[in-house]
């Protein structure tokens, strides 16, 4: 484990230069509290993390539930929007939000490699 | 609102039957209580129905957060296979289970559709 604040918040600041769809980011605690974020000024991040780790913690008893294996990602599509809750390790959830019209391949490709530097870094 | 139990049934086999990737699913109340379901014997629809509600609930509550819009569809998305839980109009959420191999385009147009004729029938 070598965390640094500033490294994860570059690390989210390349992913979002390097896919233009993506609007925002931030990593949060398994247990819902905020560790860094790249989101607008008005998004209360520390209510982003406490709904992360709600719907990942009813996501993964449900995935259990109905045998669908280890949890891996979850897609909130809105009108206007998606936000994407990614497991990076197991101390961390990487919330990504992006544009409704984004490449979701692309995108879940992009948010998979972060995850795994996330988890190296915080693990 | 024309509702019946097998009229509702009779529905979600039809989308099994046209797509082979979907593997069962369940209509759930608003409020977390089974309405009718095609799942596996093991499963219990109880559970099923009381996660897909409280997952709906901090769903809706995070893309307000976050201003994505009105929510459309969540995916949750495990190593053996996916949950998509989406809105059927104002009283209902169909919850379906597919592969985790499966052509997301399609299910995701299959299941629009059956939204749309169950919302019809109990809103």
């Amino acid at each position: 484990m070598s965390e640094n604040i500033s490294d994860l918040i570059e690390i989210l600041k390349q992913m979002e230069a390097l896919n233009s769809e993506i609007q925002g980011s931030a990593i949060v605690s398994v247990q819902g509290l905020p560790i860094c974020s790249v989101l607008s000024r008005d998004v209360n991040d520390g209510i982003v993390s406490a709904m992360s780790a709600a719907i990942l913690s009813v996501s993964e008893r449900a995935v259990e539930e109905l045998a669908r294996g280890e949890l891996k990602r979850i897609l909130i599509e809105g009108k206007d929007g998606i936000i994407i809750l990614s497991r990076a390790g197991s101390n961390a959830i990487l919330c990504v939000l992006c544009k409704a019209s984004a490449s979701l391949g692309m995108v879940f490709l992009t948010i998979q490699n972060v995850s795994k530097k996330i988890s190296l870094m915080l693990d």
